[in-house]
């Protein structure tokens, strides 16, 4: 057994230790035991910087779409004509799944069993419904095809958008760059694989 | 508690009943208490089908890539232009995922515990790596876009597939069919959604 090592914890560290382990354990499968074993600190020390592991949750998801629906509020995505503005969401959303990784991990993988949870789950439907009508508008302007259904649409381009998190590490190195696979993403669902 | 009910088990049924079971819980999480319950027979009658889960898991597992590598051999797969085989490949692969959902779903979520698991992972990325040849070919001949690296276009291109199983039910109505899907599928990931 390790010695307990002295809190130098900021809120901030203790989420990234906290949010490794729900990825790596999930959410239910976490003990404040757990935590208190991988950050190497007594759980009255986690106590003292929060309530519980749900506090801790609330805080993860929190910055995860915090990142997602700031990029709704960009000049990009408020401005112009839909196909324009579904593009940028698309791009940033990439990003933001690169940059956010732990975080935005642990949302998509989160699955209903406290108020928490629930509330994330519901939040992350926003996002979709958010960007489903951005589809629906882009294929009224008649700027993306209409022989896909644009739910379908959206499902597929979400469904690519967050594969991503299944292989991306940031620390890989000779890996794809965050820019080139939003590069990827952007080129692949708007302008398709073929010459 | 319900009575056991006499065993009308074929190796086929029972064989759905635990891929519900295994998709549920998870592989680690399934004891054959769990499978005898969830099958209303009782664990001797389980081992009077097979020698234990693991069986169970092997024979899913094999099913699922019997259905993606059947399509390997297949024609369309194997004459022609590398592009044209890549999208009969994707259409196909599509539609076995959701005719074979509960299998299918099975073999993406698995993780290596077990010799069967280990050797599931090993075929799906032998999988992965006969599509990544057929992408490859097809930009050396010209005919996919240069600028989207092959081997990202096809994590990208796996990702949009395989997030199907996430809402995918054959059993809603008023959702879209197969066909609708791979159709979907093929159109977004070579044509592109843009017009």
């Amino acid at each position: 057994m390790t010695m307990p090592k002295r809190d130098t914890y900021t809120p901030e560290s203790l989420l990234a230790v906290a949010v490794e382990v729900f990825n790596e354990r999930g959410y239910d499968g976490t003990s404040m035991e757990h935590l208190s074993r991988a950050a190497g600190i007594s759980k009255s020390s986690i106590y003292h910087h929060v309530k519980g592991k749900e506090e801790l949750l609330r805080l993860a998801i929190s910055r995860a779409l915090d990142g997602l629906f700031g990029i709704l509020q960009e000049p990009e995505a408020r401005d112009g004509r839909a196909v324009e503005r579904l593009e940028h969401v698309t791009r940033r959303t990439t990003e933001v799944l690169m940059t956010e990784l732990p975080y935005v991990t642990l949302l998509l993988r989160v699955r209903g069993n406290t108020d928490t949870e629930r509330w994330a789950m519901a939040r992350r439907r926003d996002f979709d419904h958010e960007v489903a009508e951005l589809v629906k508008q882009a294929v009224a302007d008649g700027d993306l095809r209409p022989d896909v259904d644009a739910r379908l649409a959206t499902r597929l381009l979400f469904g690519m958008i967050n594969s991503i998190v299944e292989w991306y590490r940031p620390s890989r190195g000779g890996a794809a760059t965050a820019d080139e696979v939003a590069d990827a993403v952007v080129r692949t669902a708007f302008a398709g694989l073929r010459i």
